[in-house]
């Protein structure tokens, strides 16, 4: 298990980072939705190693093959089977891993869980799976099309963006390599991490992400509400750390009287404190959240560990990594939010004939 | 759907607050398990309503009452029925609402999905509900005998226990009635919720919970993660805006260098940064995480709000709820984290012999 | 695992035929379904003992009690919980079997899968589980308005009836005990139970069921098509030993060119050897399975049998059981095949809009 | 939905005949498992097209690629992903079939499903999927070393091998392009389906199936009985259009004093009419059971059909076809059921310790 998300688009995926490929199955998504393949792989080049300076220099170019479900430009219904093949995979950067447990990672994990791991790049728990989760996205936001999804880099260790989405204009979100919206923090937030990149050390940072459109009704109450599948998704991200929604840990200061949110004569509300959620069911306010990342664990410093035999012995990071996992993070947070929202979509729909 | 949490470890829930009953059914908990009712009734009473001066005033025994499951003491390993009987449910209380969307609650959202609601008492969105969570979590945690689950009150509004859960003597919570395990914070925050109340204004609040002795390998990669499944449990609770875990949204702030966890000889490590979990596999350590709740929405001040027809109208809490559910949701916290581990702890069983 | 039946329709029940109740959640349900409760008691007065002199002469009233998920008369879309007291449990009749395995029943099986049994008439694996089913379906075939399920008996032992369901008259079903639509059949029928009961002797039978006015498109290919959820329910009725669809065994006696469908114009078929299915979806034609029922292993007849110690001894069935099952079952097959209906239909609609 | 079998040990699977390849993800199939990658190669060799001269002459190499998964020869615990490519699909055979709906095949239910088909080869209908499932099976039967399956054509049209699976040699199935484990009857089948390919016909059959070694306790009871998941699975071949275990329909003719199994005194039984399973649990016998399939429809004899305008025309079968399915089914019934003993097994052991 653990291998898929979603109950009515569901994506079950496999691969490791340097095995032939990893792919997967997108099964639910309704037939005859017209798909932009160059969109899938555009998304794709957003997450993809190597983009920009700030990103590992390891290149990969992520090309998306798709094997079935897709006839003639449109879904037939049928699942969508697909791979992305791993094509700079340098195996020889993690030889020297083979039995080092390297500090913040899973390899202790995976040796205890499992007894026989793939130890090469993180076999499974390698972040090239996030590049599965693209696909599963990308299809997702076409069938969504009117489900507006804006993810944006909010913070780089103690560089806060700190002003609100609703001031911000998120169609600039991709004008830097930092995916920050608004120009002046992003200078910043890149010089930050440069600094960093050069110190061989790395920095964690939170994504903010907005979804506008969302149909009034979205959501199963008690266990399957939109936040807790939105949270849910984002906690599987390998850096995350925490979720917020609507007035999220700063909610937790203010007095009912202050964080309700008062109607309009239209249903609509003066504020959103609520995150766009009730009762676990879109209300038809901007749904809107904060995702933490820690620092990436892999540092070009020497750090001091053990092996699987428990012995003393020190580690280097000598692959390509990223200094700050966040810029690449932004189209994850929205390709899982498309596949949460579209799944819940579903679950409504099948009750709803409206 | 929604109605259901887990996967090996289920429980699958009904009802509302003014039906005649609310209830489940647990499935998947082993047969052979001794069960001490009173423990379970124990934990009912410590969410219970009315139980001090600082909840609801209601009062009602949440007297649970098992159906089947349990022959001679130990659980049979076939589904265990139970169901909850109503006994105070003052349906006045809630006619002037039938047509009012009371604010930041799930009228409207309730009213749009389904089209026909039971507007009593927020029928089905009730907190009530959490009950039910109780019953699950109480088996669960009999189940896991080894395992210790401790949740405390670690802020009220903008008083906050400025100490980590390691400085704390965590049976000292029941020391007191909002649950604070530090006697003099507690002070401070009950007589915060105090004032509150008198001002017919209501609070938001932070648990923290802390589950020790979870043998290494619970949780699933991908997309079953220890964290991502304790945060989609958290998040499932009405009231709650927020979840992390170990160095949390704090770590979004930090650099690898100072986050990384460096291990001991014996697999465990200096810090714990990583609250217990790597890969989404818990490693030995403690796992900890901290849940953030809004005010409770309904307050004895008067209000602005619509009715279903969008007229304008006013409305004034005439029920008794809570000024802070905090101290109340401790419990609750508890009873999903076990819920959670048990399901983990049978899915990692399933394909593990030793 | 094991307790609930499907997916967006889901029935998950609980309860020993000597517990205090037997009970159940319905989730998935749509709202706003408008229940009529006298039909849902009538469906289960058709299974319930005692109801004439060919089945067990146990009286047990099986009223329904609903607890949640109907207001106003209407379904309100969350989930239904409901019990139904076990009024006439005469734990006495079973005493005698507390540690002896009777043949043909799940009394080895139970104990050596979970160690610890209830072992008083079955504990779980009665058949009194079955009148769980029949409220699910019955709520189950009030969404389903225009779709009419009728099953019927088609055979006792050796007596068949040698008609084809379109020769019959199926609203003759319930004119007399044994449930057969052609009454010089039915009469022969009660004949062969009459002797076999005073034989202190059961005989199996036959179920034919009949779907008709599904819309075409129900099904999901591959791994949920509609026959095989069929199959499923069926042979989850602990007497079943056999499912056939459409043309069945028979079926593989013949050739293509006999067997094959021919099409009217309006995509209708000549004959129907395809029982309404084609590639795990319903073509619009009538659906249509028979259903072969194992002889009941409890008879009053004394027979060899072994202890859990495995020690021989004898056994002799004292409680009051039915001579044949199948004129009991036959509401129970109508009501396995309604949820399941249900449940393809709410799947085929959560991907389809017009 | 509907392209994953299984809940512990679960195959997801994708591909049409026409695209570039099939394949699937293999999820939950525990660590440690030594893979012999010739033996799954060589349970394709028996399902593929080609082999003899009674199947479609349609020559496919069904090369299965592992893609993830598997390192160093032993299952890595986490997703197994796998492709098979198409190399010898001949389009223009279908050409002719764009907009025809042929008789008793799934174009029509596909065009009302989906709106939007393939329909080269049947597309996802196609038998050609039956290949994925060889792969889940043959990695379950490594895994369950012990447990012996073993499935052999029991009849060819009428046919029939008039013997108990007791009274053969069951490693002789191999032995004859039928796969009947009997020669004189072998002999006598393929003679009938070389009869019936000359006349462009096809004609139906039987498969038994013998499942040896089988732990008692595997089977959740109620809704997840063994035989239900038996027959779900084998219900989900394209051609099958019954299902019956141990005493099947023949026992509906029984009584119960004839019926019942009475016990060794170690717990084995004289009889085996149950099929190995009581109360859905196995109980350490045999356990076995017979698939019907109807003739294939596709013959090379014309026949009236009409097109998806209802417009009449006619059809008559160009590709490379099998006058008979059942040989080459009979992997496919070994597959389908290993995957279902695997899944019940993991369920059982989950809950189990010893």
């Amino acid at each position: 298990m653990g291998n898929s998300l979603g109950n009515l688009y569901k994506l079950t995926t496999f691969g490791e980072s340097h095995g032939p490929a990893i792919g997967g199955v997108i099964d639910g998504c309704p037939a005859g939705v017209e798909l932009d393949l160059n969109k899938i792989q555009s998304e794709l080049d957003r997450r993809k190693p190597g983009q920009s300076s700030i990103t590992t220099q390891r290149k990969e170019p992520d090309q998306v093959k798709f094997l079935s479900g897709i006839f003639n430009g449109k879904t037939t219904g049928t699942s969508i089977g697909y791979i992305i093949e791993n094509t700079n995979q340098r195996s020889k950067d993690y030889t020297h891993n083979t039995d080092v447990y390297r500090p913040s990672h899973a390899d202790l994990t995976y040796d205890k869980k499992y007894g026989h791991r793939d130890y090469r790049g993180g076999g499974r728990s390698s972040a090239r799976e996030t590049a599965n989760w693209i696909v599963g996205g990308a299809i997702a936001r076409q069938f969504l099309k009117n489900i507006k999804i804006s993810a944006y880099t909010s913070a780089v260790g103690n560089i806060f963006l700190d002003k609100d989405y609703t001031e911000l204009d998120l169609n600039k979100t991709e004008n830097n390599i930092v995916r920050c919206p608004d120009q002046a923090t992003a200078t910043q937030m890149i010089k930050r991490i440069e600094e960093i990149k050069k110190q061989g050390d790395t920095i964690g940072g939170v994504i903010t992400c907005v979804i506008r459109n969302v149909p009034t009704g979205l959501g199963e109450p008690i266990f399957n509400k939109l936040q807790a599948e939105l949270g849910k998704a984002m906690l599987s991200i390998n850096a995350v750390k925490g979720f917020e929604y609507g007035s999220g840990f700063h909610g937790a200061t203010m007095k009912g009287s202050e964080h309700n949110d008062i109607f309009n004569p239209d249903g609509t509300t003066l504020t959103n404190y609520s995150g766009g959620i009730q009762g676990g069911i879109s209300n038809g306010m901007d749904v809107y959240f904060r995702v933490a990342f820690k620092p990436v664990a892999t540092i070009m410093q020497e750090q001091p560990t053990i092996n699987s035999k428990g012995e003393k012995t020190a580690i280097q990071g000598k692959g390509r990594h990223d200094p700050c996992v966040v810029p690449r993070a932004v189209p994850i947070v929205e390709a899982l939010s498309a596949m949460v929202v579209a799944d819940l979509f579903l679950q409504h729909r099948a009750r709803n004939r409206d």
